[in-house]
């Protein structure tokens, strides 16, 4: 398969980019680093990515940010950098992106456990992250050529314990396999509409 | 009680007004008729509703638009009308809101079954009700006073059957009366942060 990975540098992103380059093509896109250069925040970029890229079999986001901060603290402009980048980015992603995967291809979106489980300060990220979810489930209903779509949503990574653990009391650490087994469930599986949810919350 | 109740004249509203009139004072707002006048598009205008309104016990709200089209014909300009209505719209209420909520107080505002089982032409409604279940869940942790927050999220009510029926095959209508109680359980309870799910799915 053609895989291209949004974010494919980051955190998750090149663990998840490491797995798939063992079996499959993978195409690196980043906003500042990769195969190509692309800010999802900004549907032109957007567009030029895959106009360079051409054709893939799966598109895997693992980009998009949020703002962070005491909700009486924020204002409306605030919100505004989740709308643009980690919302309406992915959104755009598959919007633009229909026309560039291959029948029987997939779309992979990124959120995680602060739609389900929020924490303090998080009422921007977790409102993204809810409307992707939601998307996610509408779109399958629509995207046509057999072309599937899921969103993996995982809890505090374990790559990334030292630097959000103080943010999640009580959170246990997902093992990166399990995060990027989240991924392979959605590229090599064959489900769609689906809320791959690496939780653990036992 | 003083309750605000945008939205207080459509479908749904004027129903729950109706209700909670026989037992409250009731201020109904809205954007072309009510005791005040709001569009909470429009942040400038939640700022004056509220500066002419003063201090309320209980906030709800069943207003907010989002654009209903095929996935493939949507603009990133068709979803920026959800965004800035049902979604930031809801959001920006409770952001300026909580300042003019009486200690004890609450904000209900409102979804749709969308959010968790959407149906064709909906990936913008259902994204912005998805988004205000989460941001509802992320903002009951940081709200202070003792204000809660809540969210009623029906599925076809039945004084919007006729309209509606078409695009929601097989969904049992959800009588008015349960509709209200849905609020009635956030306005009167004590629970904060609950998504108050009224589906007939059995």
């Amino acid at each position: 398969m053609k895989i291209l990975i949004i974010g494919g540098k980051g955190t998750i992103g090149k663990r998840v980019s490491e797995h798939f380059a063992k079996k499959h093509q993978v195409i690196v896109g980043g906003r500042s680093t990769g195969d190509v250069i692309v800010d999802i925040a900004d549907s032109k970029s957007i567009e030029a990515m895959f106009k360079a890229v051409g054709k893939v079999d799966a598109v895997v986001c693992i980009a998009g940010e949020a703002k962070w901060a005491a909700f009486d603290s924020m204002t409306e402009e605030d919100f505004t950098i989740g709308l643009k980048s980690k919302l309406m980015g992915q959104v755009n992603l598959v919007r633009i992106g229909q026309d560039y995967v291959n029948p029987g291809g997939s779309f992979t979106l990124t959120t995680g456990i602060l739609a389900d489980h929020p924490v303090e300060f998080t009422t921007s990220a977790a409102m993204v992250n809810g409307g992707i979810h939601s998307f996610v489930k509408a779109v399958a209903l629509e995207l046509r050529n057999g072309i599937r779509i899921n969103v993996v949503s995982s809890g505090l990574v374990e790559d990334a314990v030292e630097r959000y653990e103080a943010y999640f009391p009580g959170h246990n650490p997902i093992p990166m396999y399990k995060v990027i087994n989240g991924y392979v469930r959605s590229v090599e599986g064959k489900g769609t509409g689906e809320i791959i949810r690496m939780y653990d919350n036992c």
